[in-house]
C-alpha cells in the first residue's frame, strides 16, 4: 500500500514537549522550586453541577429499558440542536434547527470539515495560529499561503485583495492572540469571501468570554456570513467540556458551490464517518444552556477572567504591553527587554519560577511574544502575579 | 472554493429510507397490524449495569476539583487501554499499550484511518458489504474493486491472487451475512497481504457473538498479521454502547511502509484531528472489561443469541436455506420461492407484518438474500417466529 506521503511534510510540533523537557530539567535541578504554570490551554474548574446531575441521570436511563438509546440521529438529538438554536437568538442570529450539527469538539470538526473540500484549494492562515489548521492542511496536501498577525495590526490581519484564496481560517476570540474581531473587520471578511467566492472557517471556541456588547460572538451576526462561513464552536471553553467532549458546527442552507449545498454534503459526511455523540454527553451539553446551568458556566467564566484581569493589571503596572486578556481568557505580552520567546520563558522559569508559552511556537510572528493563560487557580495566579512584579525586567 | 467532487460519485443510500416508507405506506393502510421489525442492527437492551454505575461515578467526579480531568491522552486512558490489553490476552494475543487507540466507535475509525493512505491505491471491498467501506473510499477518489461473497464461498471469499491490492477490508463475523472466517482462511488472507504488501483493515466489531471456540476473534491470532493488519473494534454489539460510542483500534508497531511506522502516522492523526473519548464514557467502557461488567455483557449477548437461536430454528423447519446466526447476531437467508430480496421484504411485510432487510441492498451479490437480526425483545421473536411458520412459502 502506499501511505499518504504529505504527513512527511508535517513539522514535529516540538513545542509542549520542549516546554515540558526545560521545566522537568529545572524542577530535577531545582526540587524546592514552587513552579507554576501560566501555561496550559486546559481548563481547571470541575463540570457545571448541572451537567454533572444532568449526566448521572443520562447515565441511570440507559441502564433502563425505557431510557435506553442506541445510534442517535446524524444531526445530533434535537433537544440539544434546539437549545443551541434558542442560544444563537442572545447574538441575533436565526438558524434552522438542520444547521445545526452536533460534535464531539471543535477540533474535531476543523479538521474533518476539510473533507467536503477538494485538495486543489488555497488555504488561508493567519499566523501565528492553533496548529491544528497548518497541520490538516498539511496531511491533505493543500496550498497554504499565511497572512501576517502582528502588532502593526493588532494581530488582527484584514484581508488582502491581492491574494486570492479559497479557504480562510478566522479565530475570534484568537489563540493564541487573545485577540477579536468587530463587526467592521468581520465585514470586511465576509466582502473578501464573497468576492473570491471562498468559505470562511470561523471558529468560535473562545466566543463566551466576549463581554464587550459592541463585539460579535458569531460570525453570522455579519449580513452575507450564511452564504459563505461555516462556524465552529466548542463546549471545552464555555463549560469546561475539555475532557467531557461536545460541540457544533453550523453548516447554513445558503453555503453552496455552485447548485451543490455543502450542509448536504456534510451531512453525508457525518452519516457516513461519524455515529454521533454519546446520549449521555448530550445531556450533559443540554444542561449547559439551561438557565441554571448557564449561570454556573458564567460564574466559572468570570473566575477565569478576574484571574485574566489581575495579570493583565501586573502587566499595565510594569508597562508590558500585551493584548487580550480582556474578552479572551489568553494574554499575548511582548517580551520585555526585547526577548526572544525561548528566552524569555527561561527567564520567567529561573526568576519567577513560572511557566508560560512561548509565541514563536505558535509561528513567525510570535517571536518576540509569550501567551499566559487564566485557567489556572486563584490561589496561583495571585502568587504567580506577585513573583512577576518583584521581577526587575 | 472548490468542493470535493468524489461526493457526486456516491450513490444515495435508499435502503433504510425505502424500508422507513414501505413500512409507513403499510401501516397507514393497516392502522391495526403488529409489525415487528426484525431488520435493526441496533442493539435494544440496556447498558450493563456495572457499566452505568461507573458512569455515573465518573459524572459525579467530573463535579470535583479533585477528580475533575481535562484534555486526555491521545491514546486514551491507560486504565482503558490496559483493559483491552488483558481482554486480548484470552485470544493468546499480546499488545503493547501504545499499539491500542481508545476510539468513539469502529465507524469512525475505519473511516478515519483512511486519512494515513493515498488516495492512489486500490481498495478490495467484498460484495455484499457494510456500505460505510464503499462510501469512505468513493469519497477520497480510490480505485475500488469488489470480491464476490455468495453461495458457492459461503459468503466467505479467499484472495484472488490475480488481484492486485493494496488495502483489503475483511469483516468477521460479517455484516450483514454473518459468515466468520475460520484461521485458515484467514491465514490465506494475511499471507496474500503480506506478498501484495497491502494492509488489511480488519473490522472486528461482532467478535463477542463468536462461540465456536475454533474460530478467531482477532486477526492477531494469525502469524504475520501484525506486519499486515489493523484491527477495529468497537463496544457497540459487546455492550451495547451504539449510543455511548466507544471503541478502539489496533496499530502493530511492526506495520510499517519502509521506514515509516503506521503507528506513528495514525498517532499524528488522532493527536491532530480528535481530542479523545469523553473521560466519563472511557470509564464506562472500562466496566466493560471487569469482571462483573463482562458477566453483564455475555448475559446479554446469550439472549440474543437465544433470539438467533429462534429464528434459525424456525428456518431450519422450513428449510429455508441461511448462514450466520450461531457466531453472529445476523441470519443471513436465502429467500425461499426463488423470491428477489425486496419481493420478499414485501411478502413478509405482507403476510407476517415482519420487517427484516433487503440483501440487494448491501450489494449486487445480496439480490435474492434477506437480513433479518437478533436484536429484538425475546417476545417479539417468538411472535416473529410463530408468524413466519404459519407461513405458506
Amino acid at each position: 500500500m502506499k501511505i499518504n506521503t504529505n504527513y512527511q511534510n508535517l513539522k514535529d510540533n516540538y513545542l509542549f514537549a520542549e516546554i515540558a523537557r526545560r521545566v522537568n530539567e529545572y524542577k530535577a535541578n531545582n526540587p524546592s522550586a514552587d513552579v507554576i504554570s501560566l501555561g496550559i490551554g486546559d481548563v481547571t474548574l470541575p463540570l457545571p453541577a448541572a451537567c454533572v446531575e444532568a449526566m448521572e441521570k443520562a447515565s441511570a436511563e440507559m441502564g433502563t429499558t425505557e431510557g435506553f438509546r442506541g445510534y442517535g440521529p446524524d444531526h445530533g438529538y434535537e433537544f440539544l440542536s434546539s437549545a443551541i438554536q434558542n442560544y444563537y437568538k442572545r447574538f441575533n442570529v436565526s438558524l434552522e434547527l438542520k444547521e445545526i450539527f452536533v460534535s464531539d469538539g471543535a477540533k474535531s470538526d476543523v479538521s474533518n470539515i476539510l473533507d467536503i473540500f477538494s485538495a486543489d484549494n488555497t488555504v488561508l492562515i493567519p499566523d501565528p495560529v492553533y496548529p491544528v489548521y497548518l497541520d490538516t492542511n498539511i496531511m491533505d496536501g493543500r496550498k497554504i499561503v499565511f497572512i501576517n498577525a502582528n502588532e502593526e495590526n493588532d494581530f488582527l490581519p484584514l484581508p488582502d485583495k491581492s491574494i486570492k484564496a479559497d479557504i480562510i481560517y478566522i479565530c475570534s476570540p484568537n489563540n493564541p492572540t487573545g485577540a477579536v474581531y468587530d463587526r467592521e473587520q468581520l465585514k470586511a471578511w465576509v466582502d473578501y469571501a464573497l468576492d473570491n467566492k471562498a468559505v470562511i472557517l470561523y471558529d468560535a471556541a473562545y466566543e463566551a468570554f466576549i463581554s464587550d456588547p459592541d463585539l460579535p460572538h458569531s460570525i453570522y451576526e455579519i449580513d452575507g456570513a450564511k452564504k459563505c462561513a461555516i462556524e465552529l464552536c466548542s463546549l471545552s471553553k464555555i463549560a469546561g467540556f475539555t475532557g467531557t467532549r461536545c460541540g457544533y458546527t453550523i453548516v447554513p442552507f445558503d453555503l453552496k458551490s455552485g447548485d451543490i449545498s455543502l450542509n448536504a454534503m456534510w451531512l453525508r459526511r457525518k452519516g457516513t464517518k461519524f455515529n454521533g455523540v454519546p446520549y449521555i454527553i448530550q445531556r450533559g451539553a443540554e444542561a449547559v444552556f439551561s438557565d441554571e446551568g448557564f449561570k454556573q458556566c458564567m460564574q466559572n467564566i468570570d473566575y477565569y477572567m478576574q484571574n485574566a484581569k489581575l495579570i493583565a493589571d501586573a502587566l499595565d503596572e510594569l508597562s508590558i504591553k500585551y493584548i487580550g486578556g480582556k474578552n479572551s481568557p489568553y494574554i499575548w505580552l511582548k517580551c520585555p527587554g526585547g526577548r526572544k520567546s525561548w528566552e524569555f520563558f527561561d527567564y520567567l522559569l529561573n526568576n519567577a519560577n513560572i511557566v508560560g508559552t512561548p509565541g514563536a511556537g505558535f509561528g513567525e510572528n510570535g517571536e518576540g511574544f509569550f501567551r499566559l493563560t487564566s485557567f489556572g487557580s486563584r490561589e496561583n495566579i495571585i502568587k504567580a502575579v506577585d513573583r512577576i512584579k518583584k521581577l526587575d525586567f
